[in-house]
């Protein structure tokens, strides 16, 4: 079963997905929390399987499918398929060819949105839950399901008549309006649209986030005195339908995607609004198809933004935008203030050459031999002596190039994230086409900066995989392993953590355009 | 009229594509059969020609026009018009402006469904007849015809009562209301919904190919069942607006974009209940603008199927794309498993160098001269001499050139496409501007996968366009036509058999690398 | 306030891209015009204002704010919305909210279409006023205006009873309804569908352009002449809610984006029908919406026939794009006759090398140290001698190498669009990392060709900003300044006129490539 071994985290990360985490335990307890009711729980389970699987046995890479960001999509559909509909065999069905779809419709979005360097958030979601909610109009033999039944009953099964009380207590709460619409829209997150529910969220939401928190209250009440103000039709019911949409984009726009501070919590006052008129613009065209919109403003509108924040050449008022996601708003400002303390600007990450002393470029981007095309933007490094010679006598022997067995170095802080190790060295003139890259290290510097270093000598390298490493740290030697007929040390940075990763061009450090001599 | 000698070509392929095929004589038996109906005849024949003619005088690539796919949209439409309305000097107007706005909405498609590596299938048809059938209702002078009178008049002109007792016996041949079905939707393809017509258009798809008869046998009874199942409502009049949807689609996944084999039967279990979920849905939306979704569905899945099988990095489960299309389930299937036997892997086609013996590339990709941008992928290859000069004596004469004369060889199978050969050599030192690449050929390997061999000598090319050739052919020698100043070979891959094809990035063969002697 | 010396232009420039112009005093003559109704004009101004200051606080180019392209269309919105509801501070603020959206949808338009090279027109005012019409059904708090009564108060306030007779007299008058209908359609442009504007309108078209007149006097007839015979139902009123598509259709394809000729007037007896089919179609799917079109067959069909146009290869029918934006259809002509006169064919223009005699590139494009990616299209240039050597003595002084204090020559007619001139030369082998391309010269030579010319000697050059220029002109000296360590010239040509631009790939003329004596 070690073929299966990437399925626990995959699943675990599709459920902490849904609130932009990849916590494995947070994950964990999600996913426990779906089988409050068994239906939902199973029927979520069974999409995020079936999401899971379909990516497995596609072919997609391991690395998206554990990412857990097809499986996240598939989960809202069962959960939402599970709340609609009856239980039986065609809903198992109906969730199954759902969780496919699913994937198909995230790969569609991951290819048109990331050609402008957007994520698809929950798109695929919302756009397989319209189809199957308009197709089942059709469905006969498929019953709504009587949910507000169910709960109680659930519930009674797993705490008795305490539970049934408390629950039943907190939902007659004599609460102000639009705490109640608050409760309810985070609830309404997960189609919980309960005050139970949305008291739970809204402690965990606290745990998870401060700012989070602050965010999600502000980013409601903005919207709330937007609705007073312009008399839209107000109960809390109707209102949690959407509500939630002005809560995710709070802490998406406040603090999530962008670095909270001041201008930050300033901008939404402009964004809630816009997000308000979109959102009640678009409810008038749904209606008309009986449709909910779910977070489809949500995700219109921070689209919308984060795409319109690249047109900007000058951050004059102060929005940054996140370089390295750290899944949560305190992590991404402390991990922000502690870079500018460190380096004096937001970005790039500085990148050094990995090596000490003069080496030579023997193939630099775009080479006239291999780094073509998805390697263009890498280079070779071998060390030349005065004649321009790389090796010491007849250069039959690995040891006589001047380069072999030198040390190799972190071009910058990271964690390891990928080692190739167990390969053996090439005698001088053969090569391993079977093993391209040879034993390789690869480095991740920050979200969608990775370095690779590659043809190194077996048994050389010292981290290993999860090591945090700093800057001009030895990490190995210079070796001959892999395609390589002779010593050299490639080096290239890449914007994914796999070995064999297409290069991105980033500018090395001044010290290496210094190096060059020459502009 | 030498100036319209593409026009047969072009016409005969727009009727085949509409199964695919870019069979001439299918192409005429089509346009025959579309004149037993004489109206729907003659505006379908009108639709392409205008068509044609608007793709001619745009100056747009007399290839594309030729190969039918603007000209096969626009004869749906046209078919689809005079079904709905009444002949007419304002019909035959309308099919006129419909058949131009189908090539640039065609063009759009093409333009950016291309982007992402995909066909453009019937979309343009489909927008194009929406929009016209949605804007008639406004049209006061345009009266729907009443085709089912005139049916049996046409017939009655063509067979006498014989064919007309014919039509009236099949359609009353007390089938089963499942076969009834298929039957009417197999017609319905080309807007026949009588089961005459879906006898008629499964005997002729049985000939075209059996796998693809069984497909669309088996599509099609997946989705009934599957419609049983979730109680769908279900008259066999009413399915057959959609029903085509998933024959088309088991052909088109189950064998014709795919190499039939058992992975791909059965992942049409879950292709075809996908696309009856998504089309019942999709006829949920169009039922509020009293609009049939025709193919609709089909072009949907068929897109997102192929896109999200771009992401693989693994064929784990053996569903395989087509490299060279062949126009048949069968064909595919041959070519492929022929492939495999030969080359033991599926995919790239070996590509070797077009000579014998050991010469040097004098510029190679994204060379400093010529070799730039679209033409960027490019090798110019000469012979030096120990001293590495490329000549003897003072290199006055072409003949001194080592490299001249010398035997140009076919760099993999393949098929003679295009071929320049009546252009004459330079003088050393001048150049022929207006014709860039001097006597040159094109042979195809595979779809999309073309080579190119320019510069030749005049006179030598010995292949015609047409002939079948095999890797290491003599097919001329290296010249020194074109713009060439000294005799040397341009050899390119692209995409496409234009002498002025943009090139693309292919490897060359193990070879290849072996002979550049490093990495 | 030197930081708000953009806004002047940048307003103007947005009220005179209305009407496709960049002129200065048009721009003013409209924004007074919209103050004939106060309330039009002052929300007209404020949304303006208010996408201005969103694209400086954004940090945007401002070179793309100050051409109006944003405002413009947050115009529009700002003017419909004063139109249809009630003055007041709800107004207020949802005009300051719908003016930041618009730069936002515009800024995603300018993205997406831009891959395609198209431009975005009119298309983000249209989608924001239907977002703000539809979200407005709830604003209960939000009246409809009355403006029927407002605009003869309006009329009486700034020219007494005289005015408002004139008005209800240009409005009373007996002309054919077809007249009728043109000029509500002119003034229903600006909102404003009333006899007496589409006067002014009309006055103010043919004192713009003539040819601009005629066209759009020519495509509304085509399209009523087309209705006629379609038997479309048609009252001005109705007629004039769509009527402009015509209108704007006819100047945009028969003189804008295309220099007028027999071809494009003929062209436009196609182009009208196709959008008044769609323009029809499209109106059935918005009145289920109960929304109105605006310009969206327009805009549909602009993008749709630019693109098409754009898979030419052959200009069989003359139909030249413009090639330089004139800002009319007159100059455009002009320009065009005048371009094929002194240079015999359309395009694209000759671009000739920046000095005399025989230079070396001593870095060319895709460079090994600076020229890569967004700068990968540029050339340095140096003089060398017959050792190769590009300096005498020992190369220590600036004034020791043979290109240093050369002149410069422009490298095609143009326009001087941006100078830096005040930077200090390096002493040989230090380099200003700070003011990377030192003393530039940047030159329009059309639309979306620039040329830049850089590391000029301080104080050496000639032109102004705006000075004419002519092939061959000395406009300035080799230097030392920037990131440059020795004397050399940067030479590369854009599509925007910064000096921290991209390059694009454009031909060097026939004499580049001779110069260069080798294919």
């Amino acid at each position: 079963m070690k073929k299966l071994a990437w399925f626990p985290e995959a699943l675990f990360n599709s459920y902490a997905q849904v609130f932009f985490s990849n916590n494995k335990w947070f994950g964990i307890i999600l996913l426990a929390l779906t089988f409050v009711d068994f239906n939902v729980g199973i029927h979520g389970l069974i999409a995020v399987s079936t999401a899971l699987f379909t990516g497995y046995f596609l072919g997609l890479h391991e690395f998206n499918v554990r990412q857990g960001y097809y499986g996240f999509n598939s989960l809202l559909v069962g959960i939402g398929l599970s709340i609609y509909f009856q239980t039986g065999p065609l809903l198992l069905g109906l969730v199954i060819i759902s969780g496919m779809l699913t994937v198909f419709v995230a790969l569609a979005f991951e290819g048109i949105l990331g050609k402008y360097g957007l994520p698809f958030l929950s798109i695929p979601f919302i756009l397989v839950i319209w189809i199957l909610r308009l197709a089942s109009r059709q469905f006969e033999a498929l019953g709504l399901s009587e949910r507000g039944v169910y709960i109680l009953n659930d519930l009674y099964l797993l705490g008795g008549k305490f539970l049934v009380n408390m629950y039943e207590w907190w939902n007659q709460i004599p609460l102000h309006t639009s705490i109640k619409a608050y409760l309810l829209s985070l609830g309404a997150i997960l189609f919980q649209q309960n005050i139970f529910s949305g008291i739970l969220a809204s402690i965990g939401l606290l745990i998870y986030s401060r700012i989070g928190f602050f965010l999600s209250i502000f980013g409601f009440y903005i919207a709330y005195f937007f609705y007073q103000l312009l008399g839209v039709p107000f109960t809390e019911v109707s209102y949690s339908y959407i509500g939630f949409n002005y809560i995710l984009i709070a802490i998406a726009l406040g603090g999530y995607f962008i670095i909270p501070n001041k201008s930050t919590y300033l901008s939404l006052l402009f964004i809630i609004p816009i997000t308000a008129v979109v959102g009640i613009s678009l409810q008038q065209v749904f209606n008309l198809f009986f449709l909910p919109i779910h977070a489809f403003p949500f995700n219109v509108i921070v689209l919308l933004y984060l795409y319109g924040l690249k047109f900007r050449i000058d951050n004059r008022i102060g929005l940054s935008t996140i370089f390295w996601q750290q899944q949560s708003p305190e992590k991404n400002l402390y991990n922000f203030i502690n870079y500018q303390e460190r380096f004096g600007k937001e970005s790039p990450i500085p990148i050094y050459l990995p090596f000490y002393g003069e080496w030579s470029v023997t193939q630099g981007h775009n080479g006239a031999y291999t780094h073509k095309d998805d390697w263009k933007h890498a280079w070779d490094f071998e060390i030349k002596d005065e004649q321009g010679k790389t090796f010491r006598n007849e250069g039959d022997f690995a040891s006589d190039y001047y380069c072999f067995d030198k040390n190799v170095l972190a071009p910058a802080d990271g964690i390891v994230e990928t080692l190739v190790e167990d390969i053996e060295d090439n005698t001088i003139g053969t090569r391993n086409l079977e093993k391209n890259w040879g034993n390789s290290i690869v480095i991740k510097h920050s979200e969608f900066l990775y370095s690779k270093l590659s043809h190194l000598k077996k048994g050389s390298i010292l981290p290993k995989i999860g090591d945090k490493i700093s800057k001009g740290d030895i990490i190995g030697k210079v070796g001959n392993s892999g395609n390589s007929a002779f010593p050299h040390l490639h080096f290239q940075l890449q914007a994914t953590p796999f070995i064999g990763s297409k290069t991105i061009d980033y500018p090395i450090s001044d010290f290496w355009m210094r190096f060059q001599g020459k502009e």
